[in-house]
């Protein structure tokens, strides 16, 4: 239906006949002839009609923004002066010859060239929503990575195999989607959380090497970031160390960011193990663009007798560590009541501080609350440990590690966006020697950092239950920016080290068998040494389209209570439908339903 | 940890040392010496263990078939006369020097080289099924296939983007899976049976040319060659016509077959209405490697006496026909029997047939028991239109032409394929010219043949609903060798047309809104006029490897009644996550769970 997309039509089209198939960006009257700017998903390009086409003339007349026409003309240079260089098809215009209105268009519910249009209009409309440049730059961004994603793993031997999507319910921290079955009533599918079993049967069934990229779901309560749908770049390999896997995986981003962004990552990216990225930044994803550090003041604080930092100090999982803010000795009051807010948000319970205004008058120099409290020397060590100099800020947490972890970690993010310090570029790093083993405070009881298929780097078995705090993983994340980019770990392939690692999780043998069954079962018939790893679609395109949300890179999300307000789902179904799934709804449920 | 996968040790590396990691396919013992086949995804290789090397001897005398090793030896010329041109690596084998057991495997549930296992048995234990060489060939096949397609697409300009999994509940034939919302109580999300509406609206968006690969789900009593979870190839392109869809499909599975298969299949592929498939082999997706076909008979009975004819041709549906089967005349009586039987499951009431014995004998040349209700001239009209010969049989069907269409259509392929008549290679046919509706006897109401959003041919709205029956649909199928690999439509993109179609199939404009409202109000907002289609890629996979059924070229499969035998799912859930998603299981329902 048509010859060219509007960017094809330059000066080289001069003289020729055209036909576009395209929308009505805008329509202008001007001197008694119609210009209509035609816009389709590549370009943008001009229209001049004259009225002595009287038929095309109508139809230009009838146009409206966003209708769409097909127009069949002549190329022809632009009059002198008028020419657009921001278009490559700037220098010319189309003289019509015949417009034939091929759909028409309701005023919009919003402009589409307007900044700040609310999201849930842009949601309900998505498919306007969709028509701006950016959005659509967004989502043919996202091919062009998965498609360099899928040639770099194709070329490195890797099976491109779909696991299923109606499969079962295993417990790996959040909570399942369940679709009940009619086949079997009373029982459920889980929409997977990931395909991670089904991996590790593929490399027991030797398949050798694995990749898919895969929608994955969670019902979880939804983050800024978050979504209850989605899509991960699912790899795993047999017979590998952690360092084949990284091997194989940051060649595949380092070529990706060369590829679709024409930008260098370092080679190679560095590697961090979880113990110091904590110590350093409190953080296990630290945005290393950020200079800001935390400075350990632990072991000092165990000597002094101001009680806040010394109860912090002397408590078995606390710390006390300050964070060093160059040139913070201007903030104001305000400001740091704001900071102290914030860092509230984590738990901690006030934001001491020691501004560093004239270091050569010792303890005089500094201006704090809590410099009484503190002696002189111990009050030096803190200066020399931090490099503090004349016009920084030292921001102070003392509490459970956790906490102090948490709000400096957050913290400095926080003022180092605030205060401009974080630098442009990419700054990519591998994260290392994780717990096998976090506290899960309010279930008591320990549950997997990773998850409970990942392999304990020591093999001396006993000690997963007699110490189950100072157990390392063989995991590993890549950080890229502050951002989890992928995660990953070698796994567990021997039975009896599956289930120790169950036991240390509370899972006893009876539950292991009831929900694990065909692991543990695949693990004694010749299971291969294998690990791998997952990056986040999503998150990654995101970040390499430099939007702020993940939602800006999905084509139809959900909104943060997982409705779609596009279609208007969930939505309410026949009862005839839940008694075929032998299902119905509590007493009261559905009552006052209301739509997303 | 290893050098070389086991079919890339060959002559080259005569004299070098290479690192395997692979199963133990067998062990023999001969001679003093071990011998260990070892199989990896690429291949096998033959490894010799030497009594002079005691630890690697020990390790050997302590493998088991299956059992996952390490072996580093050095590569040698095998002695002449033992060499095994079957293999790549068949000139050579390894000596070992190492052998390190990385993990051990117990007695396997079943053979892997044995032919007839238990599908069942195979299922539960998928990952030592997967093993076998066809079933990794079927699984590599199916992802040259998607890499193939890919390719072709993106390089088609079509645009890669991911639509929602948890969506919105839409009539489309097939009964939905549900999943309770969480967030909204007593409301459901409903997992698509296609894509269709949202590529539909990135049309809308002016997204020009979109594909996915992507699952989509239906809730049916399956069948041989049905699945639950089942993949789509999917297409959707803005301002075309059939013939441009044809365009852009034709050509990718052309190249497919050219490049996968290395087959050359027709260039054009032929075309055939859904009226003239229907007359000349009782289906809308006939086997043109069959030669067998149909002969139109109504309007010849329509002057008989014989009432089991003459009744059927003249109903208004009625349909009289008749198969003519070459060499068919020395079929024995019981296999005649057999034929009725297998007709009766079409609901065909009987099945006369007209042995043609001699010819040139006239009507008692023939054998039948319907001879004698049918005048001579008849008969010999029967003879002529059908091209009998000495020694063919003819079968009849008269009934309604639904019923005689299925009942000779699936005699047909089962007579071809019984009679060895059925050629090899591929005979691919597009089938054009759908009606717009079909009949639901059970719910008397017309329905959509291909989906509601399917444009008519006519521009005559008005007869939409005057005259539904013959209503034709730009709707278009894609048949290979008796097997609908993939259908499409150009789109309804005006409203009006819509709402005509939905008052057509008794949907009023309230349901319209209520289901559709979205559609609508999108296609007011300048909808391009669109069309697409969609393949099925396990059937083309099952197709392309020679599979008897889908099941073999999926990785993890459920059962007929929608089971997973590896997993055990569905299965029970805590009630705790029932009452999160405020519903419960019907009294008596889940009394008696029985897991797949």
């Amino acid at each position: 239906m048509r010859s060219h997309y509007c960017h094809q039509v330059t000066e080289q089209q001069i003289g020729e006949s055209v036909t576009l198939c395209a929308w009505v960006q805008r329509r202008r009257d001007h001197g008694g002839v119609i210009f209509l700017d035609l816009r389709d998903r590549e370009g943008l390009v001009q229209v001049v009609v004259d009225p002595d086409r009287p038929a095309a003339f109508a139809s230009a007349e009838d146009c409206r923004s966003e209708f769409v026409v097909r127009v069949v003309g002549k190329v022809r240079a632009r009059p002198a002066g008028t020419e657009n260089p921001q278009l490559p098809s700037g220098k010319v215009e189309i003289l019509a010859e015949e417009i034939e209105i091929l759909s028409r268009a309701d005023a919009l519910p919003f402009p589409l060239d307007e900044e700040g249009i609310g999201e849930n209009l842009r949601l309900q409309y998505r498919y306007l929503d969709l028509r701006r440049p950016q959005m659509l730059h967004n989502l043919r961004l996202r091919h062009q990575i998965t498609r360099h994603v899928r040639n770099y793993l194709d070329a490195a031997g890797c099976i491109d195999v779909e696991t299923p999507v109606l499969t079962r319910s295993t417990p790996e921290g959040a909570r399942d989607y369940l679709v009940p079955s009619r086949t079997y009533p009373g029982e459920f599918f889980a929409l997977p959380q990931s395909p991670q079993l089904f991996k590790q049967l593929l490399m027991v069934a030797g398949f050798d090497r694995y990749y898919q990229i895969t929608k994955c779901f969670r019902d979880e309560d939804l983050r800024a970031d978050r979504q209850p749908e989605f899509t991960q770049i699912d790899i795993e390999l047999s017979f590998v160390e952690e360092k084949d896997v990284m091997a194989l995986a940051e060649p595949m981003i380092r070529g990706l960011f060369r590829d679709v962004l024409q930008t260098e990552l370092p080679d190679p990216f560095p590697h961090m193990t979880y113990g110091e990225a904590m110590q350093r930044f409190g953080v296990d994803r630290p945005d290393l663009r950020n200079p800001l550090e935390l400075t350990e003041l632990t072991d000092l604080m165990r000597s002094v007798e101001f009680k806040v930092f010394r109860a912090a100090a002397d408590a078995p999982h606390g710390r006390v560590a300050c964070l060093r803010v160059p040139g913070g000795a201007s903030l104001s009051r305000a400001q740091i009541d704001g900071y102290t807010e914030f860092v509230a948000i984590y738990g901690a319970k006030g934001l001491a501080w020691i501004k560093v205004n004239d270091l050569a008058s010792g303890a005089s120099g500094l201006q704090s609350p809590i410099v009484k409290f503190l002696p002189e020397p111990v009050l030096q060590e803190i200066l020399q440990r931090s490099g503090a100099e004349d016009g920084d800020i030292l921001f102070f947490g003392a509490d459970r590690a956790k906490i102090v972890n948490e709000a400096l970690g957050n913290l400095r993010n926080r003022v180092g966006t605030d205060l401009g310090l974080v630098q442009a570029g990419w700054k990519p790093v591998w994260i290392t020697d994780f717990p096998m083993f976090e506290f899960d405070e309010k279930e008591e009881r320990w549950s997997s950092t990773h998850h409970p298929f990942t392999a304990p780097q020591s093999t001396d078995l006993a000690t997963l239950r007699t110490d189950p705090e100072h157990a390392l993983a063989r995991a590993y994340d890549l950080v890229l920016n502050g951002n989890e980019i992928g995660g990953g770990s070698i796994r567990i392939h021997r039975e009896e080290v599956q289930k120790e690692v169950f036991a240390a999780l509370g899972i006893g043998p009876e539950e292991a068998q009831d929900k694990f069954a065909f692991l543990l079962d695949a693990l004694r018939f010749g299971a291969p040494p294998h690990g791998g790893m997952a990056f986040g679609l999503d998150r990654l395109v995101m970040l390499m389209s430099g939007s702020d949300t993940i939602r800006d890179v999905i084509a139809f999300p959900k909104t943060q209570k997982a409705g779609c307000l596009l279609t208007a789902a969930p939505s309410p179904v026949a009862d005839r439908q839940l008694q075929e799934l032998g299902i119905r709804l509590r007493p009261g449920v559905g009552d006052g339903l209301q739509n997303p």
